[in-house]
């Protein structure tokens, strides 16, 4: 049969599951297989600055490009080693991202040389061990003989699973010929079939709980919701039933903000009142996708009894305080959305509150956060892809409902701060491909300071994201947290709005574009909102104010 | 006795180790423990901007600072993951580094709730299985109990065998009382006595074949003829018995470089031929410290006869093909020195090449690297600290005599490119307090896109290296191993002379500093020259020239 290059396979694989942009940084031990990624027609090669923010980026693709995954790129040990936390946070929150690692040759790494980045004692597998600990799937390829299986087997991994998984490539298989027939059968991420009789159980289950619950059901979305594919699923559900639909912070956006049975965030005690009142005296929640970490339920706030709870997950389910292994959302959901559209009647007429955002009528110029994100939700717009750094802006958009098929790309169990400028860059592509709207980030000062650099490559790249930069001289989050007062909570004074000319090159004859116009005039500005180019903003505030919904975590985590 | 917490106590022993600066980034589980070194009367925060970049300081600084350590804290995963490779790089080089990294309180540890920073699943034993690849000991503090006896330990481990350890640090125990009676015994880094049988057997032999070579005998001095505190004894020797002395490239002003007795940099078959001819021909060689890695031998080019060699080492003595474990040369020196002395009179007879760089008379305007690099040299002055990176840098700086008292800073072995930025912040530090003079870096345009944030720190505790930012559009040194005119050896271009205005905030009031100078107009001058503040020179280079050193290198990489 036909035989191609592992690279070549490797690719066509990537290309079936839909990637068309490969982040890395480029060094000796990959080079060889970038050609490819240079040569190939439909797959972009994009050079970050560094390979942590080339991770970052990769999973802010697979965020974006839901039924994708994202790929970096790295050199061994100097450039993997680096990677290292961003794929660990693609690890944490459920995110396809595949890291292929350039490696010495075969031969180099039997007869172990003391190469540059080596760890000069011969431990040529010290970095996939590390590695070990934060992806679920590794394949180190050693001969071209088992090369396309191994490499099917990480990447069905990824897409079931949902998480991260590593590849060792050694410079001397790049270029291998391999039998090319395994890419007539395109990879399944279909999950394995649930048990019937146990299915049906189940199924009986929650039909017999929601109907002695009158009904009185609501529905809570999560994490996985997104990131195990079940929008659609979930999406007929609340269709066929009515049912009131609320989300936790990770899984704002699973359902439409704008859906008229949605009613808001769920953030456990820090909730708005409203709908703290609805969802924790609802007779049963059917939770879908539950990543209940502590920035996710108000620190650990949940008042929701396990007798009234029935979680939904992509590899089990949980019905009061049963155990049901093996029993999956993803086919689960169609047969239950079967058997409780019955209730649509009722369901319908269960309140919801509204969620919405009311821009405060202050009497100063300062820009406060309560000012600042209602404002901001009346400047968003359908589709727009809104990244949200750990820090003030993570909280504070949490009360501002984002518009219909917008999405919310924010690491609010892992909390890497700096990840969403890389992850900015990854969304930015992803959105691009999926014609989406603008791209929007808000980042700290402090944690922009992280990861800048990579503000250069969407230039770089002529992508045209809105960068909003929030300049409270220092890192607010953590004053709340611990050390309001504290000098290491201050950072350096920054020139922000040079930023984009100093790491780039525009037309020296040009002025540069650095203007300081009142928020307000700027967001009203037609020009600004339809981004014709990539643009910064720095909202310059108070250093102690802070938004509501993170003052309230920070005295829980203070009690 | 007296009571301590563990944090005073942990800084206690930092301060008797000569720490002054502790680098790293806040976050939630680090945040108590620093609150003690901001309160340190000794000890100085370095609030880096990321943590790659500070576990690169902390190596610079320990190698600058020979008789100290290196001191980075991060918080749990997020924190600590970023600065693996940093601590990586430290460990492959043997540059001794503590990693302190703020954990969970040990009540969260056991009962392990799905905190923020961590993966998700309950593996908070995740982190520290990745560090373990690249530290030479673990501390995971869980008790006060034995707090002080593990932080004795590992950090015993960190100056006896030069490499980083890594401690977890729990919040809850920071305050913990515990005894200071420890502390009155400093701690140790003398290595065990060699066994004195043995060591006489050794010493024997080696006078028996310095003897029947005719004394024709060259010393070549590497990497851990610094990295494990033996200059002083290598000097005693040099002045005792007027060998030659030579240095293989990471070993570069071990002794030196105008002492009357070098000849240069060895780098195999790449070498100056006058040092060739020199090293190659010698009947015997005294190699000590040696770290033979590809770049530091000319890609493994060494035509040294086993038979020819002795090889002294910290933890192992090699004659000939005869090895002896646990003969360590901080000792053996010493009484080796005695025993040869005995030779000076005809040892200082032989002939030793000049090492000098000649600037070339260039009848163009452009600047090559075969300009550059000796007229560098002639910028140099005593004392000094010269930070080259990887890439064009470390190869053009090889052929170039540095100054009396100077200090070479590069990662030849390792070979991270952006790790010279964070490492020039720590080496500027550590020569401050050690009164050298100017720290002077050499970087890539490729390389400084990685960690460029770092320069706003430099600015930030007010510090004033000269940095030469190499313009050659892209990453030369991958250009010429592989894809000499691919894409992915491009690189945005950026304003670089913007570069500390913008990472800062100076006087609005001032004009901004950047102008542009003929290169040599700019050494000559003496206000350049006295860096009243710190400074930046963007050098533009052609694309494609490279340094003779580089391009025999890549001619045999090819080969
Ligand atoms: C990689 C990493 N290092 C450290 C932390 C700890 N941390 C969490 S939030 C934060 C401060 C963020 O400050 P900033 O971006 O300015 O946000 P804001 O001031 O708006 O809260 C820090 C240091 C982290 N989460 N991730
Ligand atoms: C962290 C890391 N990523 C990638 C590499 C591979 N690499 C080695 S040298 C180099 C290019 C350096 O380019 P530059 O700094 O511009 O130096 P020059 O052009 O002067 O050679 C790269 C990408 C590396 N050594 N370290
Ligand atoms: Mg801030
Ligand atoms: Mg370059």
């Amino acid at each position: 049969g036909e035989q191609v290059t592992i690279a070549e396979y490797l690719l066509a694989r990537l290309e079936q599951l839909g990637v068309t942009s490969i982040f890395g940084v480029p060094g000796d031990f990959n080079m060889p297989f970038l050609d490819y990624i240079e040569d190939h027609p439909k797959i972009d090669w994009i050079g970050n600055c560094n390979e942590l923010n080339a991770a970052y980026a990769a999973d802010g693709y697979a965020r974006v490009k839901e039924n994708s995954i994202g790929v970096v790129t790295t050199t061994f040990g100097v450039g993997e080693l680096s990677a290292m936390n961003g794929v660990a946070g693609a690890f944490s929150e459920m995110v396809p991202v595949l890291h292929i690692v350039g490696a010495p040759s075969t031969a180099q790494q039997k007869k172990k040389p003391m190469l540059h980045h080596t760890l000069g004692d011969g431990r040529f597998g010290a970095y996939i061990k590390a590695s070990e600990q934060i992806t679920i799937a590794q394949a180190v390829l050693m001969s071209k003989t088992n090369a396309t299986s191994e490499i099917d087997r990480i990447l069905t991994e990824c897409i079931t699973r949902a998480r991260p998984v590593y590849l060792m490539l050694p410079t001397d298989l790049v270029s291998q010929k391999v039998p090319a027939g395994r890419l007539e059968v395109p990879l399944s991420r279909t999950p394995p079939p649930n048990n019937p009789d146990v299915e049906k159980f189940v199924l009986d289950e929650i039909v017999k709980l929601v109907d002695s619950a009158d009904q009185d059901i609501i529905i809570l979305v999560d994490a996985c919701a997104i990131r195990h594919n079940v929008r659609q699923e979930v999406d007929d559900l609340l269709t066929r039933t009515q049912f009131p639909v609320y989300a936790a912070p990770m899984g704002k956006t699973a359902v439409s903000e704008n859906h008229n049975r949605y009613g808001g965030i769920y953030i456990g005690s820090i909730s708005d009142p409203s709908i703290k009142e609805k969802v924790e005296n609802a007779k049963l929640i059917l939770s879908i996708g539950a990543l209940k970490s502590d920035f996710n339920t108000g620190m650990f706030t949940y008042s929701i009894p396990t007798s009234s709870t029935i979680e939904l997950h992509s590899d089990h389910t949980q019905v009061q305080h049963a155990q049901f292994p093996g029993i999956g959302m993803k086919q689960l959901l169609p047969k239950l959305t079967a058997r409780l559209k019955q209730f649509e009647s009722s369901a319908s007429q269960l309140a919801v509150p509204h969620y919405k955002a009311v821009i405060p009528n202050e009497q100063h110029d300062d820009i406060s956060h309560a000012w600042f994100w209602p404002r901001m939700g009346a400047f968003f717009k359908e589709g727009d892809v809104i990244v949200a750094e750990t820090g003030t802006s993570s909280f504070g958009i949490l009360d501002i409902p984002l518009p219909e098929r917008s999405v919310f790309v924010s690491q609010i169990l892992y909390g890497s701060i700096g990840w969403s400028v890389g992850s900015t860059l990854g969304a930015a592509l992803a959105a691009r491909d999926k014609k989406m709207g603008r791209t929007i980030l808000f980042v700290g000062d402090g944690s922009l300071q992280l990861t800048v650099q990579e503000l250069s490559t969407m230039m770089h790249y002529g992508l045209k994201p809105i960068i909003f930069v929030l300049n409270n001289k220092g890192y607010n989050i953590e004053r709340h947290l611990h050390g309001m007062h504290r000098k290491y909570n201050d950072i350096a004074d920054w020139q922000w709005t040079s930023l984009l000319t100093t790491l780039s090159n525009p037309n020296p004859q040009e002025k540069p574009k650095s203007k300081s116009y009142t928020l307000t005039a700027l967001l009203e500005d037609k020009i600004f909102s339809n981004t014709g180019e990539m643009q910064l903003v720095e909202v310059v505030m108070d250093m102690y104010d802070t938004p509501r919904a993170l003052q309230a975590a920070a005295d829980l985590s203070a009690s």
